[in-house]
């Protein structure tokens, strides 16, 4: 197999990385060697800066319409292209393919929602704010945007973005994880032959050196940002200091409150999807269970064991799955695979009931991938360090509540507030959850609460480091700044 | 005459100030002292925060409505009491009384724009968002925000920020500037009786270490802080290392271009009412001319230096002036007028011609009010120090330009963005400047472009650090964040 | 007692009524003359009409922010006399003082989201609609606005309109029904005295003719109009033939659907005052329940009817009866009594069954009063004409249905569209309420789904003949057209 | 030349037309006939709206991101074949390719714009709008629309209407005009073969006979008509008496302003533009420019005059002409030009004088083609008979106005009160021409101020009889119904 050699693209032009060392890209599955990615150096990356500092100008004046001409050119390729995409997602993710055309789809939608953007950037108007002036409110592009991109979301994270960032006006450079360069590269290509101006999409390849040289630019605007929240909380503080916007998505630990009279069934089915898709490396993955009452404990404990230990680990990209809709792959990387061995045992040191063992799990031809099977605690306390880490893998912890107060106790109590999900038919639980659980997106019987591109998408506290979502009009918001004008003219 | 000795408002409790010094609160046009202030201690501000953070949980579950009811109680009673704290604000900041007057005003309308809440706080809906599944946004409220005001605009500055915070539901505490405490305790006593729930407004009184106690307390979820520049970005710093939201005003330079067309005596008035209101001190107000051609720069630096001759300097409260349009009173303290001197030595020494020169004037009866009269540099080149410098004082600068790109160049090449406007009658300048002037606020023959409390108010670049503006939609951004709700029922 | 003689209010001017015959006013429970209307001529609303007309030029170019700085007088007043304009309106309607107070608090209210029109009212801005042109969509006022009033929310209904088309820009003239003048002739005492100018708004006393005047007028842009679906088929066919918006409130027949998992305590006494509070006079009044399935059907008509059993029934101004919460007064007129009479006798024909009697009921000290008691009937089916009609009394009728989906289907088989509500706390059943069922107003376990003046407020179908409903932002596109411009200058 | 018969799509069936004759299509270039269309009886548009009201339920129940994914394929369409509709636009109504290429360019925005409905269709959300109780507003589809659309916008009329309407739910029956069915006929062949269920698009051919159909039906929700202000009149009455929203687009005049200042060279070409673009016979076309000031009214008159003669009139396929961007085709038909004609010869008879004479004019080869040249009365005084016609066709009637106040009274004093465009680089005179002139769409130095489509679109007075606009969110307005719910739980 030949493997790919990746380039930085640049001021519209594809260049050969400095003279250093390039970073092979390992298919999770096999740990096959699929790609090699260029670690960019501050000079390059400097150099991708001021190439969208310099189309800036330009580009923000292109009247916003024909600028969503471009958009939808690439949305359109998106969609031609889209099972490609989804293959190559999960060949360097390790995704099941649904969950990566799933992706795509998503990435997609928020390319659409951008294309809204003649609507969503307009501003307001108020004659007569004042005798003989009229007020009004420009939605104005900021400049260049940087956007740092984790392993989990290869395409859907810098979609979450890119476009509204363009669309808009900005310019941007983006850096896809080192991990998984492959889809965004190809996403390049398609940029690169849409008619887009030189130097308003940038691609910059690397590591966290890279990314270091966009929060440390004066000719940086706004920094998205998606990956721990202890990075996080250093890309805010960079980026207040230098006088940037930022929006940081940081961790998660999202639980899920099952309640008594919820549709046992239904439940079961859609907690499993949502802890084990993406092997639990979604950052709105499910992989806290707080089931409240005995009965409903015990029951969740069963049948969630029961019905993990049938959840099909492979390769995804392995033609016998092909067509299945539940399918696990492997954790990304030897590394991650690692740390989670270490949370398990970290779990069973604290005394938690190890109810499901997914080590020691063989998929085979696939000896040399990171794949670990469903594994599930029971018996565990708020407070254990298993509860309190975003392990991102395929580990679930159960504990009990006695009430509904106590489960949104335990989620409020949490560090992160990414996501939460109620199962119940019942509205007035339903509505307590809604008000009460201080997360940014609540699923009410949908273990998955990841909204739709048309509204936001973020959590709060630790997850989210930021004043603005993204999505939809939250996606405007961040990457426009408004211009206000008070306007009179003098009797003629 | 009775000097009243301030207290703090916390917890629905007047606390008196724990055993340390108390300021002297001065009248800038005699420095006679009008009042003590407590210059409160980290541990008092943190009794502040802690009441605020217990009232939180019930006040942010009154329904909007009733939120803005008690809110509207304190519009009457500012309304009621205007004449009042104008009178207040002039005695203890020494502004004229119509300025006074104006910024009870727009303190008045801020209020009740956050009155609409329960139409502004309404999130949406998207029914259908996938099949069986219906989307919904909520706006909810954050937490405590700690609010830092400034010496120049005592009441306002609060009011840009507590009535919307407290309408969204969140809880306050307001730090006013120890230079000027005297209006904002009038309104803790409003509040006081009007009956809002304990500690949901609190008003410590202090200087930077009571700031300071805000900055650091975990307790606190956003900090809308209006000062110097450099102070902001230690905020905003400090901010997004604790997880905060931020909100920082810091300087500006705002600029006034005239061009050929523009009508000449209205324009002059227009130019001397924004440069010398409130002695200079406004962020809004205009310290730099910029004179587009030859025979425009002439006619402004003379007509402009004659006009500014004529401005009457004066104790703003002396019943001689009281019914005068355009009276200028003293700066706030004696160092504010040092550091001014200082500029003004500053760019004689940078070689700019002073063409009027304000120092050495005398008020009959104020001899020790720190007055200082209108005084214009001219031949001023940008990256001269007094024209990089805010000077907040009665200093104008007048530069010329060759056309219009070139003006538009000296207000985009300054470090600040906060307000720019232009004198012309022809649409296409104002187009250009409109889109060109990359400042916050835009006046097109408005030479105090400050909006509306209807529209949004913020400036750029150092002039404001933070994602959002304040007053009406933009302060509804800041003081909710978005809980997003994904809610399905499973067939019955 | 003096008995008030009404004059109209035209032009800022007291008019007395032209030589004609004046109507007596009577007080519901006493048949007592409480004032004297005039039934004003067609000359007459034409000289209201001219004075309108005059006044909009000038009232439409006030700033927004000014016109509501009048209106917020006016809230103020109507928040002062709150308590006396309850009891006038109990007076004249023969509501309870509960509700009257509660009508006064919903009018007030209006007043208050019409007052954040400078909010409301901003238009749309997109600069760089197209190459070197901006768009921008003002939203402006249309003209002289014409009210009809009914006689069952004789302070309500005006201020559904008018004080969003003052605030927007319009003026207006008000005709209330000439059963219950006299708190609206209340109203315009507070109007004149506040400041608008003359002509603002205008009141005219009178029966259909004054109506039809305003119908026929081409000086008139709009109508608001509450009655019957008969009258306002009309008055919606001669807007339209003569160019005037309009919106027309025709009808009701609200259902109220009581499902098997209902709290069945609560929902009795939500029932009750849905059903008999105003006596069944409100149009958001439910009369018609529908249980779903045979035991909740037998139980609710059981406990319905001991509840409405309970139901008293007095002058609502008996100062014996004046702290109870659920009075029950009497219906408007001896007319409106024996319409109620008469259609009791055709459900007794038609074979419902008469399951509690609420003629015959005499209410000492009010012998000429037109009392009704509450009454019901079951075995209703649908299609009888006592479930097609809107009764307008204190008359219920319950019909049975063996699913959910019979239940919706005979709300949206029904000819109004107004409101329905559902009594579940299951989520599945409440969404799938809110979806299907074909009417404008909809209730979760709330039997007025009334929505607050936030929200929009208006039925479907026959119960609507609009585009736009009122109250809020729907009130606005009633009140305001939109401008939409596009803007380019030349190259200088 | 095989000449097509064109047949109704209805039910997703293509329906020979019943035993009826059927119309010749002619080429208004050459009176070639090129198609055949069938003249729909009451009963076939019958069949259609039956199909439609089938579809409804199902369709308006499909969540709104996949009816727009259908939209977008139908976008994708009419780009793959702009040329070819462009082409049948030109040879059914005469209109030069570079209009036909841009109407269907506006087409294709509208949409895309209809595209957005998942974020325009969102409703609002209050939780606790009351204590415990939470509201929303659902903006729900209405059943089926009928559209009816004239000669000279072939694809732009409907697309104005049906993507609005489909994207929020509803489904449609579309009548386009019989004089230019072929291009619409096109459209209906895309839908069919995009996947929208069946009934969801109706096409129905014909004339006033199935047009009256919609109106009468009962299954019709609402009506969008593009006509004479004549024939709306009766559409909107009749639209009100049977329950239907409507939105009837009449007749225009629409005047061009000279100002004094106005660039000359530049408005003369824009002018021109607008004027003569498809033979005068667009909505937004202007036909009466009124020049403030003798100096201004004799330059105005001469040079207009002189750059009319310069208008190229050809047949618009003519391969000759085919790169020119200012051609002239003729009017639609024989009877078209034979009114305007009449319309001269009044005119002449009123006194005005006739400064350019279109009348005897021949294009070689086309002679049986419906053509006029330029044609241009001066000395027009407004009331005459020429000034209050809506000529629609190449005829400009030139008037003099002393100021601008006389400029906008003679505006403001027209029936019409669709477009009206200003030509001044002044702002004070421009603003005071967007705030006073009282027509629905202004130009400022746009010649055609017909709205980009993300903006509203529509006239005043007897140019639009409807509450609602169309394009952007005002469309969203017409095409969807408000549903509040107040929502609440009792506690468990």
């Amino acid at each position: 197999m030949n493997v790919p050699v990746l380039k930085n693209y640049t001021g519209g032009k594809w260049t050969a990385p400095e003279n250093h060392g390039l970073l092979d890209v390992e298919r999770p599955s096999t740990a096959d060697v699929i790609g090699r990615v260029p670690l960019s150096t501050a000079a390059e990356a400097g150099r991708a800066i001021a190439a969208a500092r310099a189309a800036f100008p330009e580009w923000s004046a292109v009247p916003v319409s024909r600028r969503c001409e471009l958009l939808r050119r690439l949305a359109d390729r998106i969609r031609d292209r889209s099972r490609e995409l989804a293959e190559t997602i999960s060949r360097e993710n390790g995704k099941s393919l649904p969950d990566a055309e799933a992706e795509v789809k998503r990435s997609l939608e928020n390319a659409e929602v951008a294309c809204a953007m003649p609507v969503l950037q307009q501003g307001d108007k108020l004659h007569g704010a004042s005798p003989d002036i009229d007020g009004e409110v420009l939605r104005v592009p900021l400049g260049v945007f940087g956007m740092i991109a984790p392993f989990n979301f290869p395409l859907m994270v810098p979609f979450w973005f890119f476009p509204y960032a363009l669309a808009a006006g900005n310019t941007c450079v983006v850096k896809p994880s080192e991990q998984v360069p492959l889809c965004m590269a190809r996403v390049a290509e398609f940029m690169d032959t849409i008619g887009f101006p030189p130097g308003v999409f940038n691609l910059v390849h690397g590591d966290g050196r890279a990314g270091q040289a966009l929060l440390e630019s004066p000719d940086i605007a706004g920094i998205s940002f998606v990956g721990t929240s202890g990075v996080g909380r250093i890309v805010a503080e960079r980026c207040a200091r230098t006088g940037k916007r930022f929006q940081v998505f940081g961790g998660a630990k999202n639980h899920l409150v099952a309640m008594p009279d919820a549709k046992m069934d239904d439940m079961i089915r859609n907690m499993i999807t949502s802890c084990y898709g993406c092997a639990g490396q979604r950052c709105m993955a499910s992989s806290a269970i707080v089931a409240v009452g005995d009965d409903v404990h015990e029951e969740v404990c069963g049948r969630f064991v029961a019905a993990s230990r049938e959840v099909r680990v492979a390769d995804p990209l392995d033609p016998e799955v092909a067509g299945e809709a539940m399918v696990m792959g492997p954790v990304i990387s030897a590394k991650a695979k690692s740390f989670i061995l270490d949370m398990i045992r970290t779990g069973i040191d604290e005394g938690a009931t190890l109810a499901l063992d997914g080590r020691n799990l063989a998929v085979p031809g696939c000896e040399r991938g990171h794949f670990l099977g469903p594994t599930v605690f029971t018996g565990v306390k708020p407070g254990m360090k298993i509860h309190r880490t975003e392990i991102f893998g395929p580990v679930v912890v159960i504990l009990k509540a006695d009430s509904l107060d106590e489960a949104i106790r335990i989620i409020n109590g949490h560090e992160y507030g990414n996501g939460a999900s109620i199962y119940t038919q019942n509205g007035y639980y339903a509505r307590r959850f809604k008000l009460e659980a201080q997360v940014g997106m609540i699923g009410i019987n949908v273990g998955i609460p990841a909204p739709v591109a048309q509204l936001p998408f973020g959590g709060m506290r630790a997850s989210l480091m930021a004043d603005t979502k993204t999505q939809g009009k939250a996606a405007v918001n961040f990457f426009t700044d408004l211009k206000i004008i008070s306007e009179r003219y003098w009797r003629e």
